[in-house]
């Protein structure tokens, strides 16, 4: 009944396919954000849905965590074996199984990244739209619960996951939801799952909605004269119920980092990166309300880029900026804040964020997709200054705490994992307890995915 | 230790705002559909949150089932006292506590009704969607997971509901989500709650999610040579990526009941029912898209209603579609499907209920919100007939399977309650267990509205 012995049996169940060889851990066992290396005892390579089920058997009857893996591309730590166990990786789950054109659905396996469906579904006109920075495996999103640019017009994956498949702790096979629109039959599964990082069972299987790519797509930048009139007009804009498909801010810090990273020649002020999706007229007309809004604020130095290889640089400039970030100082480690506001309260936190990072005096870059009141305050440092690991910790807290006291959230889509545990009881209070007795539930012996989510007092 | 007992204690607690009134016990255990009156022993009326966390924890200690209580509209039999106890009539808790119009959201008690609060609104610009047939409660639809004729634009209470306070089988006061519009911060139990109907906890607030009225609106009728024309129409219509706020079938038996129902004079054919929301050149683009579409399906007999009072008596009319049913057969009570498939697979479903349904010589009708696959076939049957009684019921057993086969669902909008109840194993496999283990987790004594959702076997 120990992590040895869990390895001995699934060494028999999966031959080669389970490795523990010490560079295959030491990459499940990486992060891209600050947390030290911390590998796995030994990693898995299931190939379908029931030697999931099966492995996930052999580490409850062995008492050894599992911890579902995707690309290794969380903020938070979420598939660190901070209690060592099997990390599962569930990369050879990649199979697009089904493109359902005519209801605007797909079914896949875990493994499938959002590119690599996104290059599948080109020749049908649909896409799906939920985009983290990172080339993300949809399993992955959906456990975290991820978003993205285009979140303010489509959703997060709580939107855009139909169903599910997936393996319960004693190695059950559920499925959840259906691929109707909509239901009211029996508890919302599929939206209990979702977000649950890996803690209340592994997704073998997801059934996502998709979207029709518009007829017009029309994307830009701009450049205002301070931080505070970029948060205006994204405010303005959002009460206006202008209908934009994207609204990313970039502060000034940020636009020189993709300067640097990109070759790029932006003037070094805030700025805006908008899309407007639709029929030809209806992005003409939004993109005017919008030109009015900005001009208001003193924007300027509009730049439109309609053809798609643009388009598609601007968006792929921003899905690196977590690594344009490290670009600003490259020796060193970074932590992104992740908090979510009502947009009401919007303009003070990033003030908050503005001034509170600048008297840090470190390398500090803002971007958010302020449209959905998230935005990320990245801040890089040197792991091994203690003084300034808590400085920096100081300031992460402090805005985690502004979060909750604006009825917001510590986490708008970089998901709890080991990073934001500390926040959990100050953000849901007595429904903490609720979330307790659910993955207690569900998973009696903690060998989901343990340390992730729920801090570790009574569990 | 019993009901008994539990009401000698709810007194003291209540005073006359418990009743065991024959009048009001009535009320309570009657409903719209074909259930026998079923009453509560007591009714118990709760004017704040800490009064039903007092009333539930009084119910734990008496082991005495609770049942919330909104409008009585449901179609399934949910607030019914099959297993006695309290009936936890929330009418008097029907505050609009607040309207955050820069925001776009609004906190309300759970006893204000859909309708109530849209007047609330109207000042503001925002409306809330959500519009089952009668003016329910919001608390009511929450726990039902209501929808209605606008979620294939603006989604159902599933996307619409943001933040919970629930009182739980302890008697534990929880707040569930957040201000912000979207949050990757541990379990959603918002969404868990959410279509709970009241096995789960006690919905005291809801934070709802509002929407902007559009500046242009515009409703149209139209009428089909035959179902699988207006059916074929709707199909072509979500296809083609027309961004419908209401697209609604009505088969010519249920316009010949608008027309005794309602004095109108319609004439007597399939029709759609549909409307437009946006800026006045995209309404423009989109009704010219749509009646292109129907005239290739040789629709015909376009009216359209672009003055509010027009279009306001329209969806009344629409929203009375059950009551007008009952018109055609004033003696007989009524049964309805509800269920809804993914909207390739319509056409097959609806066909199938046509086909069947007349086989039953009985008043059948057909309506259904077709733009998000569901629809209602509902029958009119003498109860005392057991054979007529045991057809119809092997009709909605048909319909219902044939929904599980398409990978649809029984129930779309109406819930579980104790009438789909037969299905929820066959519709959800192994995930019925899931949902056992959440609620004996958060319901061990299986006080809150026993007898609901969860077939009987080993709960």
């Amino acid at each position: 009944m120990t992590i040895e012995t869990a390895i001995e049996a699934l060494r028999k169940l999966l031959g080669d396919r389970l490795s523990t060889n010490a560079a295959v851990l030491e990459q499940h066992g990486q992060n891209e954000a600050y947390y030290p290396t911390t590998p796995p005892d030994a990693v898995a390579f299931p190939e379908h849905t029931d030697e999931v089920s099966e492995i996930v058997k052999i580490c409850g009857a062995h008492d050894c965590p599992v911890i579902a893996f995707g690309t290794g591309t969380s903020l938070e730590g979420h598939h660190l074996a901070v209690q060592g166990g099997i990390s599962l990786d569930m990369s050879r789950m990649n199979t697009v199984l089904a493109i359902n054109s005519a209801d605007m659905d797909v079914v896949v396996q875990p493994g499938v990244s959002r590119n690599q469906l996104n290059e599948d579904l080109r020749a049908t006109g649909l896409f799906f739209p939920v985009d983290p920075g990172a080339n993300a495996s949809l399993g992955g999103m959906a456990a975290t619960r991820a978003s993205g640019t285009t979140a303010v017009r489509y959703g997060t994956m709580r939107e855009n996951v139909m169903a599910l498949e997936v393996v319960l702790a004693d190695g059950s096979i559920i499925r959840t939801g259906s691929r109707a629109r909509k239901s009211s039959a029996g508890y919302d599964l599929t939206r209990l799952m979702v977000g649950s990082e890996g803690t209340l069972g592994i997704i073998t299987e997801l059934t996502l909605r998709l979207h029709g790519q518009s007829e017009a797509v029309s994307a830009a930048t701009c450049a205002f004269p301070d931080i505070e009139a970029a948060v205006n007009t994204v405010i303005s804009t959002i009460q206006s119920g202008i209908q934009m498909a994207r609204i990313e801010l970039i502060d000034a810090n940020m636009v020189r980092g993709f300067n640097i990273a990109d070759g790029t020649s932006l003037p070094e002020a805030p700025h805006l990166f908008v899309e407007f999706h639709g029929s030809p007229p209806a992005v003409k007309e939004q993109a005017e309300q919008f030109g009015g809004i900005v001009s208001e604020y003193g924007g300027s130095d509009f730049k439109w880029s309609n053809r798609p290889e643009e388009r598609n640089a601007l968006w792929k400039m921003r899905h690196n900026a977590y690594y344009a970030h490290k670009a600003l100082a490259p020796d060193l480690r970074a932590m992104a804040t992740d908090i979510c506001v009502p947009i009401s309260r919007l303009a003070e936190a990033i003030d908050f964020a503005v001034s509170k990072s600048a008297a840090l005096d470190l390398t500090a870059t803002i971007i958010g997709h302020v449209g959905d009141g998230n935005f990320h305050c990245a801040l890089s440092f040197d792991p091994d200054d203690k003084a300034q690991f808590a400085r920096v910790q100081d300031f992460m807290h402090q805005l985690a705490k502004l979060a909750i006291s604006l009825n917001g959230t510590v986490s708008g889509e970089h998901g709890i994992g080991i990073g934001k545990i500390k926040y959990m009881a100050e953000e849901h209070g007595e429904a903490l307890n609720t979330m307790r007795r659910i993955k207690r539930a569900l998973d009696p012996q903690n060998i989901l995915n343990p340390g992730k989510i729920l801090p570790a007092s009574n569990l």
